[in-house]
């Protein structure tokens, strides 16, 4: 017997024949002796026909009022599942944000969770009632409804699993785990069955769509055992691994993985835009009179790259941006050049970050030159390069993401 | 200065263009110096939706489960009329029903308001902020989202005013106040200035569609003057009526209306259906013998006539109950004819029941054998007669239906 959360986004509960489905996935776990809280979206398209609402009703709205609004679209789903369960002969209740209650801070519209309070639900779970609870959503401390922000579910499922101490969180998705790899652009990558939170959270951080950064943070701070697994699996059979255990992912801490491999993924983010300035005086203070006023602007900085000229009087800094903000970020730097003190400045929105990822790189040496080497054979240049201890990333034209990511993906060997 | 509640029902709000059509007549109460508490339902359609889903989740479904689904279409309503308001530059905040709070009993599906909170609202009101409440629920006991039964909203919107301590709860409706009958039915009907609370409550419970039966009940409880007028009317000009006021109707004290008609109105309810049991054993008891079975099949029996017969021995009872209790009332009494003892058993469903409402009858006698008389003179027979202080009620044919109406509304000088 386990107590686990299930996950349900906005696809899996579009309509009532997809409840009903997933009324059976919460039925077999309940069968199979679990205690069980369930964590519901919105129906697909509510969410955005609410939000769509309240931009019509004004352009600049309140964010207090857009909660009230767009939190209603969680409540119907979370009532429809427990009478879906019921009908089925599984005990259940819907529990609101406000009834367990989830407290969020006051950042309306994008709150973060700052407490939740288990005692009710797991009571409730004790005596077999299934809690199906409306994901996305808390109070804040003005006793008024909060969202967390597009996505938010996930982080709902793994703050109540961390609430209600359960033994797994288990999101359902429209894909069967984490792979390796973008399966659209390396046919041959591989479901993973096991990978570390800091693992997960730089590959959530780099572009894999899996699953919402903030929930990986939660699960690694909370030690949150949280497993991937599709929704669209049989609900009465679903598919079993070689280990016996079901078809997915588990995120988990690294002791829990038994044979850490050097590489576990290469990730890759196309929302990047590269600026460079070129023969900017080297001399102590520069960095933060180029990235202050970018931070001022609210502009997030992603790599960094300073290298020293030839003369050793000038240096040229590279920076990248999400792409949106590009044409930002090139005026923020204009506008200050006479503070900064540099000679011209060069970008370019065609590029993409390529990163490879492993708990394993801490004690292997050699993986970063393994990269680089790899790269340059096949001809791709490396405009900037950032490393952590886990992780490595470059910066490359864009027209060579597949030929990167698939050469990676076998030069660590990751191929199926 | 006064403060007032303005309750606006799903037509007035079924999309944004009249939402900002309410949020005008808002603002021009706002403006000239009154506070404002707003009670709104769901946009037209929503709540039948909400239903729908919960009919298609389980036939049966759980009554609690059913109220977290459905008052989430307020929700969006009261969020959404806040933000046009604000967009209009009129101070607004939305209240659900658990924020206010609003107590209810625990009869899910069908609850009654048991206390409200007023002094948030009053301290809100009193800042200069428009309140939107929810209408048409409130929370449980057991902190679970309860709803009023349809047409909650204008209860809700009474409830509220009561709660506030409102000088006037004004229902904007899609008509334009109370008239002395159903103008579809008699042309020269007219608007009713003033309409005292015992007088709308036979109205209502007759058959005139305007007020919920329960919100002009608990109007008349908490002396809560209630103005009935158009949503439909010019939000910045209002139409005015001969007094300088608004054109309505307002529900009010016996003791506000200075000229009080003998009769004020003529109401008639077609969901009426008739059953006579003949030859009934006279004797003590008989009534409960044949009225207790139908109590306890939560079958609500009306209109009560008990004659005797001419040979004093038997006695005939008719009475009537809604059209759709019909076959289930016959089948009651069927099964039960040995306890009761009768001979034979008759009923028609093709009966209406058309009422004279008045207080100025407690003052005036003949009103009662004045409409006899007119119905005679037009060959209209009586198959029934029920009267209060207040009202008469008579039961016939419903092909006489506007005849009568027309009939009695000109005898009483009601003609505009």
């Amino acid at each position: 017997m386990a107590r686990l959360v299930m996950k349900f986004g906005g696809t899996s509960v579009a309509d009532l024949e997809r409840i009903r489905n997933v009324a059976r996935h919460v039925k077999r776990e309940v069968e199979a002796g679990n205690q069980v809280a369930v964590v519901v979206s919105a129906m697909a398209g509510v969410t955005n026909t609410l939000v769509g609402y309240t931009r019509d009703a004004a352009a600049l709205h309140d964010a207090r009022e857009y909660d009230a609004v767009v939190a209603s679209g969680e409540q119907v789903t979370s009532g429809l599942l427990a009478i879906v369960l019921q009908d089925m002969g599984v005990e259940a209740r819907s529990w609101q944000g406000w009834q367990i209650p989830i407290r969020t801070n006051e950042a309306h519209g994008a709150a973060r969770i700052e407490s939740i309070e288990g005692q009710t639900l797991i009571e409730r779970l004790e005596r077999g009632q299934v809690a199906v609870c409306a994901g996305f959503q808390g109070v804040a401390p003005d006793n008024r409804l909060a969202t967390l922000g597009r996505g938010g579910s996930d982080t709902s499922a793994v703050a109540i699993a961390a609430a209600i101490q359960a033994d797994r969180c288990d999101i359902y998705t429209d894909v069967d785990g984490v792979y390796t790899t973008d399966p659209r652009v390396v046919a041959k990558a591989t479901r993973l069955e096991r990978v570390a939170f800091e693992e997960m959270l730089e590959m959530a951080s780099l572009g894999a769509k899996v699953l919402q950064v903030r929930s990986v943070e939660m699960a690694m701070v909370h030690g949150v055992r949280t497993f991937v697994r599709s929704s669209f699996d049989d609900p009465d059979a679903p598919q079993i691994s070689a280990d016996g255990t079901p078809v997915g992912t588990l995120i988990c801490d690294e002791d829990e993985i038994l044979e850490q491999q050097v590489v576990t993924g290469i990730a890759y983010s196309k929302d990047e835009a590269q600026i460079s300035i070129r023969n900017v005086a080297d001399k102590p203070g520069i960095a933060s009179r180029v990235f202050g006023p970018l931070a001022e602007g609210n502009i997030n900085v992603d790599m960094i790259v300073q290298n020293i000229s030839p003369d050793g009087k000038t240096t040229d800094i590279t920076f990248t941006v999400p792409e949106s903000d590009y044409e930002r970020a090139r005026k923020v730097i204009e506008e200050n050049v006479e503070e900064i003190g540099f000679e011209n400045i060069e970008g370019a929105t065609d590029v993409v970050k390529v990163s490879v990822i492993g708990m394993g790189m801490r004690s292997h040496a050699g993986v970063a030159a393994q990269c680089f080497e790899g790269l340059a054979e096949k001809g791709i240049n490396i405009r900037a390069i950032t490393t952590s201890e886990i992780k490595i990333s470059v910066l490359i034209d864009s027209a060579y993401t597949e030929l990167a990511v698939r050469t990676l993906h076998s030069l660590y060997g990751l191929d199926g």
